[in-house]
């Protein structure tokens, strides 16, 4: 088998965690896998380098903030190594220049588009375990880039996909994907395989295991993820395509607080409106999750949004600034909000889910401020102080 | 003019520090210089990062200390180009994998063996600043190296070569050669300039101002350094191939604690007798600095070498594990020594510099354990304790 193993800046935040990572994977190692570890950056190390720059120069110029991220996962693979070799596996690290990953030129925010297999396959010939820097590339320009959020799990699934990898294991400080979060649903239960797409769903909507980037990706070169903790070596929950047909409609709830609900008040209803506000807003590269409009009854309609609550205070002052542009009378803003997401392949086939949802809701006397849906997905908006209570009604009728 | 200027460590240990650095560059950059920045790692920066490595392996691989170390100096680079950004100064980072700068492949010790001029020679036609990571190569494999003690100063001198440099400053916390270390001798002056060879000479008697290794290369290429204080804007102390005859006889008079005597008693006054002990030092890296015997009165002489301090009590374990190898009676060893040097370009054709070292110590009442010379040097060992009595009482007889 060939593995590719992702450890975050948690796992290897400390020499001690290091070396339990290292015992983790000389196991595979010696069960004779072929073993590729990407690591990200040690915990705090990011933040560190962050604040070190700031202090030199309030605006950093992204090439060169780049080249300072990098040295994080520098770190995390060389000293992964030197944990292997104590443990007489022998090992080797790769930064992105080594095998190299090319990415865009594109600094803090580049995309990886090729990754040479050439070197990391001699290394594996040789029975070494390759220790690859996540989150970073190397532009044709021979400079270093990061490639954003989410960046390792990315480089990991890249890795995997290039090097058509049999799994592609994601550490995280859970051990699986859950029907929900069990800190809010005690009785919630791990997944034991759960789609691409349902996964990209939960993602969106606050289940933060996995970066979406990497589940897309994972999807479009059919990379099988598995989410597993790297305290614990329990199974972990698989992401794929699956083929059994699970018995279940539903996968999971999800909750999300981190939105905040703009209305638009008073836009005239003719062609054209939605899109004046679409077009202020991504123009200043503000993501809005949803748009929602009333039904006229006098020529006028109310625009909803929704943004993220980082995004919220520019979102606002820049509709104000813009009223007369985009034709409104006024903003109005909501931000004790929150969303649950019922999330399952089977609810495009089968009506009843919602039915449920609205029913399991309506008799916790909880009041829904907006609905929207996917295929594989519907949400509801809800006060934020409801948020605990909808989540564990809705799984107590639908999981 | 094209300037190459390196700072080590304590000059770059802290953000303000590299703001300062960043000042004193943007001068030359201002004043129409192209301007070639190599830097060492962070002050700690090192010893945090050997501290880490052992934690995880007690001998860490030197491939991988290697990977881990060179993280140091891309810290420093990118942070100094972010603070010449901040002064509105163009600057661009370069690691030694993105000049490149070729090294052997044995790691922790490799040798700079080509510096690529392209992509330098690029970046400062487009008017940047370019800062490189000392201390660092790339072997043939596409593996980083580190080049050992000195570093730093050899790649700004291999840099300053490669690109034919008017200058290659190197920047301490002094600011130039002395004729005496100023805290044994308050009236020490600094020169105005200096040969290679009697630098040379000054480093390897513990005048550590440069590292011998940079300049031995700055004379195989002829490269004009600098000592400069990187705290000052003093002249400093040109290092090159002087022209004008100084009117000095000695440049200068240096001492060194750093050093042992050992004595191997009674081996046979016969041809091999040397080798044997010279051989099963070398064989066993072990440096010797001077090797002196007495003359034979009954065919049996007395070999005494000097070692320094760290390789001490393995050469004396050495010696006296393979007493009959050598054919030696005993060992004898002397811990409480130092040299103390003259160094001067005119020595060898003035015999009265000698004369007058030796009447100097004989008015101090210091007695002479052992002398040895060179072109340019004539080097006695005393006393410990004598040792600032020494240098006072030279410096004032001759400089």
């Amino acid at each position: 088998m060939l593995i590719v193993k992702k450890f975050g800046g948690t796992s290897v935040g400390n020499a001690e965690k290091i070396k339990n990572v290292a015992k983790r994977i000389e196991q595979d190692y010696r069960l004779g896998n072929d073993v590729i570890v990407v690591l990200s950056a040690m915990d705090q190390t990011t933040d560190e380098l962050l604040s070190l720059a700031h202090e030199v120069n309030m605006t950093p110029p992204p090439r060169e903030m780049d080249a300072l991220l990098a040295t994080g996962e520098q770190t995390s693979v060389a000293l992964m190594c030197m944990a292997l070799d104590a443990l007489n596996v022998p090992a080797v690290s790769l930064n992105a220049f080594q095998v190299p990953m090319m990415s865009t030129a594109n600094h803090l925010t580049a995309r990886l588009h090729k990754i040479e297999t050439e070197r990391i396959e001699h290394e594996l010939e040789a029975r070494r375990v390759v220790c690859i820097t996540g989150f970073q590339g190397l532009d044709k320009y021979g400079d270093i880039t990061t490639i954003g959020r989410g960046g390792s799990d990315t480089t990991a699934v890249a890795v995997a996909a290039a090097m058509h990898a049999d799994t592609c294991e994601i550490y995280t400080d859970v051990d699986g994907v859950y029907t929900a979060d069990p800190r809010i649903v005690p009785d919630a239960r791990k997944l034991q395989e759960i789609t691409y797409d349902e996964m990209l769903e939960l993602a969106s909507i606050g289940a933060q295991v996995l970066h979406n980037r990497s589940v897309e990706l994972a999807k479009k070169y059919g990379v099988t993820l598995v989410v597993r903790d790297s305290k614990s070596t329990a199974e972990g929950t698989y992401v794929r395509e699956v083929t059994k047909v699970e018995s279940m409609l539903a996968s999971g709830v999800a909750a999300d607080k981190n939105t905040v609900c703009i209305t638009i008040k008073n836009v005239p209803d003719a062609i054209g409106s939605e899109y004046r506000v679409f077009d202020l807003l991504s123009s200043n590269s503000i993501a809005v999750d949803a748009i929602l409009h009333n039904m006229s009854d006098n020529g006028k309609i109310d625009i909803s949004i929704l943004v993220s609550k980082d995004c919220a205070p520019r979102a606002e002052a820049l509709l104000n600034d813009n009223l007369e542009r985009i034709k409104a009378e006024k903003v109005i803003v909501d931000e004790h909000v929150a969303k649950v997401s019922i999330v399952g392949a089977g609810i495009q086939s089968s009506p009843g889910v919602a039915v449920k949802m609205f029913e399991a809701l309506f008799n916790s006397n909880i009041k829904i401020k907006m609905t929207y849906t996917s295929e594989i997905r519907i949400t509801v908006l809800i006060d934020e102080i409801d948020m605990e209570n909808a989540v564990r009604a809705i799984h107590a009728a639908l999981i």
